[in-house]
């Protein structure tokens, strides 16, 4: 099974490599980022994407800040450093993880006295970010691939891949360590509009590893549930509240249906996405451009005098939720983020 | 409000005429249809789709094959349009409408004892139907619009339109009848995965008549539902059974999500579209082309290695039905379509 990366610091070019995301499934190019503003614009355009890649994506955008600066002076680097991790941080304003790495390397910085260890600790802090984030998936997937039957088909929204992730996935890593645990795993994948990430993402990386997948639109799946060919829900998340699961759009919809045909609904994210204090109202879901519905490849598909929404997320409550399977281990009902706040934070 | 028709007879041409829906809404082309092989095909590709729509260009589509008749003989007129009945029904499996409009007019050419009286009373029994259907759809409107409030927003799902009947609506005719009565009606539709016909041709039809319409994925509809952004949900059908409606794949996630948010789930749909006798396992779902799932515009976005599942339609179990509003009344749960049998078929 994969253990590839999508995005990784090469030490002998000193930059940032990735998968191109919005190329796949047609075309798969590595990107050697070396600029800050090029990365801003690549989570924009969703090159990058996936809530875990974007922490790890924010922490190494601080280490370029930091070894791209022109200066040699402590203080300037840092203002440089500063507003690079601001820059980032705007880009995308659901996701938690994001600003989380990016944090992350910032606090680290705190230890920096001369210019040379701004180089190196902020390189040195995404570097364990982007291993931690790998081990955390494989926990995940240990955790939550002990919830699934021997032979069992699950159904996926989005990617919460290796793709999503510095590598392995998290709902999809649950799959994999399933099936390297010798479970028999088949995945429906929701194609995921507008940008057709499990059509595109998805379905690549889990054939690519020989895994059974079928692709379906997204109104196909309460349908699918109902004929008795879906076992259980597994899904990623961008934020998790004290009280609702931030998602790709769509997420929602398969909570509700899963529950009205009694199939386990599972999140499984790393505890980088929760933001316990926090509960759903305070949360700006991002509305997207108008262009991601109307356009596909040539052409378009909606009239100019029609308008049009794209909220980029939804929100589910959390009683839709049957478990939240983090690196620590598994959430059950009652789950109460916040009351969980003391395993989370001590582990 | 629109009343323009979707197919017609041009009795100066002698041919039938009709919008050509895969092009739309980029292109409003009329086709002039003089061969039944030509309309078939037009029917399996979709330019003419729709339940009450299809009922129509069955019929047509028998006078068509009547007034191309290379032969005068009465018998073997017959037997060519007979022969040309049978490729009409082959195109679409699941709509039982086409079957239904290509059977009354066999059934009415039992009179015809001449190859002009079957040229004559073809033609004439189509033109029938098609009157009739408008007709449907306007008695459809006044009863589906005393249900809606006077300020509501309407979710709808694929295209039960103008476009998809011999003109007016069922789903959409109860949306033009309640705001000819003056209520204030705002519409969400559905873009329906995979061939957009709710983007494409709802928006559209929509947006001509200047009713406001706003085009979601159909993946947001739960997601709006949960907000408090939807009245009322309205939706066509493709057949009616004694125990389920179905439609457009995609409609039945609508049903579940919208009593989970204890929102009404109409279905607009004149009675031709009853199967009363069936049940829902006697129904074949016509399972379509990969690339309507995989392919838009000019490209591919399923790995070729992923497999895909493209069923055209669902079914809707009657208990999640609200009501089912026909040409002649409202039908309320308890939902019987078979006691309520006679009184379709009285009426």
């Amino acid at each position: 099974l994969d253990t590839s990366a999508t995005l990784w610091w090469d030490s002998h070019k000193d930059c940032l490599c990735y998968i191109e995301q919005t190329l796949l499934p047609g075309e798969y190019r590595i990107i050697e980022c070396r600029d800050v503003d090029r990365l801003a614009t690549a989570i924009r355009r969703l090159e990058i994407r996936g809530a875990p890649a974007l922490g790890v994506a924010g922490a190494y955008g601080v280490a370029l800040a930091a070894r791209t600066s022109p200066h040699t002076d402590f203080s300037k680097v840092m203002t440089g450093v500063r507003q690079a991790a601001e820059l980032l941080r705007s880009t995308r304003p659901t996701a938690i993880n994001l600003g989380w790495g990016i944090d992350r390397v910032l606090k680290g910085l705190a230890a920096a006295r001369t210019s040379d260890e701004v180089r190196t600790i902020s390189l040195r802090e995404a570097e364990n970010i982007a291993a931690e984030d790998t081990a955390c998936c494989h926990a995940i997937g240990g955790h939550g691939a002990a919830l699934l039957p021997d032979r069992c088909t699950v159904l996926t929204h989005c990617n919460a891949g290796a793709l999503a992730c510095s590598s392995w996935g998290t709902a999809l890593g649950v799959i994999r360590s399933a099936i390297e645990a010798g479970k028999d795993v088949k995945v429906f994948s929701c194609e995921t509009r507008p940008l057709l990430q499990g059509a595109r993402l998805t379905a690549w990386e889990l054939a690519r590893d020989g895994i059974d997948v079928t692709v379906i639109t997204d109104s196909m799946a309460a349908h699918f549930m109902r004929a008795g060919a879906i076992d259980a829900v597994i899904v990623g998340a961008d934020r998790i509240t004290h009280d609702a699961v931030f998602n790709k759009i769509g997420t929602y919809t398969h909570a509700v249906t899963a529950r009205y045909h009694k199939i386990p609904f599972y999140v499984a994210a790393p505890l980088s996405t929760f933001d316990a204090e926090r509960n759903e109202r305070d949360v700006v879901i991002e509305e997207r451009a108008r262009e991601e519905i109307t356009i596909m490849g040539n052409r378009t598909y909606v009239t100019d005098s029609a308008k049009v929404k794209n909220p980029a997320f939804d929100a589910t409550p959390m009683e839709l939720v049957t478990a939240i399977i983090t690196e620590k281990g598994v959430l059950r009902q009652p789950i109460d983020t916040r009351s969980h706040l003391s395993f989370c934070k001590s582990h």
